[in-house]
């Protein structure tokens, strides 16, 4: 075909095949011991309640409303359960009207791109941050101003009072962050929410390993420090099962409106036959005997993992001690390029994925994450020791 | 809270609600009959069949994969059913890379709109059009050039080769066209496709009703024309259950290449369960059976509102006589607003889409959409009876 029948507009030119998408075609080969996937443990998904969830939808009135197109901010009942829930949990006043139901959480990050970036508006994230965040905003070109972090979380010191008061908004990930597992601080929970407050700053808190705390010992959340400032979305990706493509955002109504009006042009609503599914599995307390159990199995490989690490790598690599989540972030000698080891280690069936890609402005090259959530001992045993031969 | 935190984007103050949402919002009252919505019936819906596919799926390996992450692409079955009907249709040789699965076809339109329109891109629309499509494109501010259509659709001797050779697309539904019911004729899709050929221009055909002809004599579509010039938009929404919303691009390779990208930006993918659920119903050739029946249903019921249009309306009144699909398209005296009307009717318990909206430039403000495949045959007659007489 000729490429003169169309040409791509500018946005669609600048978007490149994210990292993660290209390294999990070649993980899909069984050969390979993968700690690259984002992808939460099959075994956690609760396959029986589910089918029973399914059943009981068929067997009432519900089954031609779940099959019949919904109302775009979602279904209302599973709307009223997050709200209750996060009313409770952040001791918080929010009505309905402050829930939007999405295709998954991926899609309240378009919507918010499309919602509040221009061409050269200024956006800031916390870095190293989420690729797939990176990946849509830029969509939508925006000037980046990263946000160092350490092993505390993002350092709200680092954020002028100038940049919180010019920039459209501040993205984060404060619970077990996407790629590094760290958990932003209590101290800087409440200093980067009176920074929000003081400069009229928007954060995006985005938290979908929020209850995968291994303690079960959340911290309040940025929207409890500042609810009029705060847009905080919500995942059942990890806490039930991604495949159902279920998120939310929360926010004022001002602006929910507005990504109302943008999701309908994008999908009309989210699937009503999932938002059925997910409210009959969790609408009688179903999520507090079992998210404990995937905090269990996660925290315990999340351990035979960091033995691993221990046992095998050399001095001079580093990594931290996740409290929760699905990541661990390992730092390497500065002279070790890590997308050039990814090659290396693939040739000999390990993936991991390299740390560059999730610098919005210079990338730094010596750090890897490793996903410990969907393999076995066995296979985190052998794909340490051949990651530690390799750096070695 | 103070709307100093955020700005809104360009494009999303363009944006406004659309106006089938805000009267949904009014018809969803019970006392309302509602000739508005563009719902398929719900009694076409195959309840059974889908209570069947997920209990086959929880019975099987598929479980945990219809939970977990899936390809952007799509399930690698579904895409080929798809590939494989629509070859066998058309009388094509394309292949599953020329497949995507999509969030139900508006993100269709959403994901061409962001890969193809920047600021001031000429696009050609037929005229009137979708509304959802509309609002979808001007996301992206598009420069619109409409071409009038007649009985026969959009007629392709309006279209000059000069809009043709600058023109980024033309978008189009061929099939029982939403809002005027019309099937484009079988001359002018041969027209059409010369003419795109002829002058590279890319034909976005858009095909949700294509199905729902009466007498299951389907006119080839415009990709068997032109298949190198054509994206075709496929839906389940209307043979399935739109509460799925599952949807389909099919086009030339390094066009979906593009789009598999800006979907995986905008949800990462479609639901896996979804997909699954949809595959297990049809792979053993289930829509043979089922489509027939939903034509029978929807052309007794336009069948009947045509009478009821001939028994009260008055002679000034004017509409066409549907082959397929789900909407009649009716013309009223040059001096009536159908807006203004809109509001009359609904203080009498009537509803039905003005056609304003429809129109990309010069909306033309007497003609008004009939959706009949929701509405019992009593609603028929009471709520034409009650428009004639407010119109007279």
């Amino acid at each position: 075909m000729s490429p003169t029948i169309w040409q791509f507009s500018k946005r669609a030119i600048t978007l490149k095949s994210s990292a993660i998408r290209e390294i999990l075609k070649v993980t899909e080969r069984p050969d390979v011991i993968s700690f690259a996937g984002g992808l939460p443990s099959p075994s956690s998904f609760p396959v029986k309640k589910i089918k029973q969830a399914v059943d009981d939808i068929f067997n009432s009135e519900d089954a031609l409303h779940a099959l019949q197109y919904g109302p775009t901010e979602g279904y209302q009942p599973l709307r009223t359960w997050i709200i209750d829930t996060i009313n409770h949990r952040e001791k918080l006043q929010l009505t309905v009207d402050n829930v939007l139901i999405v295709t998954g959480s991926q899609q309240a990050l378009d919507l918010l791109g499309k919602a509040l970036i221009d061409h050269g508006t200024k956006i800031l994230v916390e870095t190293p941050t989420y690729l797939g965040g990176l990946q849509t905003f830029t969509q939508y070109d925006p000037q980046y101003i990263a946000i160092d972090s350490d092993r505390y979380g993002l350092n709200p010191d680092l954020l002028t009072d100038e940049d919180a008061r010019t920039a459209s908004f501040l993205y984060t990930i404060p619970n077990f962050q996407n790629p590094t597992g760290r958990r932003l601080s209590l101290a800087r929970r409440q200093k980067l929410a009176e920074k929000a407050i003081k400069n009229a700053l928007l954060l995006v808190e985005d938290d979908p390993y929020g209850e995968l705390d291994y303690q079960g010992q959340r911290l309040p959340s940025l929207i409890s420090y500042a609810p009029n400032n705060t847009v905080y979305l919500g995942s059942f990706s990890k806490i039930l099962a991604p495949g159902m493509r279920l998120g939310y955002i929360i926010g004022p109504t001002a602006l929910i409106s507005k990504l109302v009006q943008l999701k309908q042009a994008a999908d009309l609503h989210t699937p009503s036959f999932t938002q059925y599914i997910a409210y009959e599995v969790i609408k009688d307390g179903y999520l507090l005997e079992h998210i404990p159990n995937i905090r269990k199995l996660y925290q315990h490989r999340c351990q035979f993992m960091l033995q691993q690490l221990e046992k095998y790598m050399p001095k001079t690599v580093h990594w931290n001690k996740p409290e929760g989540g699905m990541f661990i972030w390992v730092e390497l000698p500065e002279h070790i390029n890590t997308t050039e080891l990814l090659t290396l280690a693939v040739n000999h069936q390990v993936a991991f994925v390299p740390g560059e890609s999730f610098f919005a402005n210079n990338p730094k090259r010596n750090y890897l994450r490793l996903a410990f959530v969907t393999v076995s001992e066995e296979q985190i045993e052998q794909g340490i020791k051949t990651l530690a031969s390799l750096i070695k």
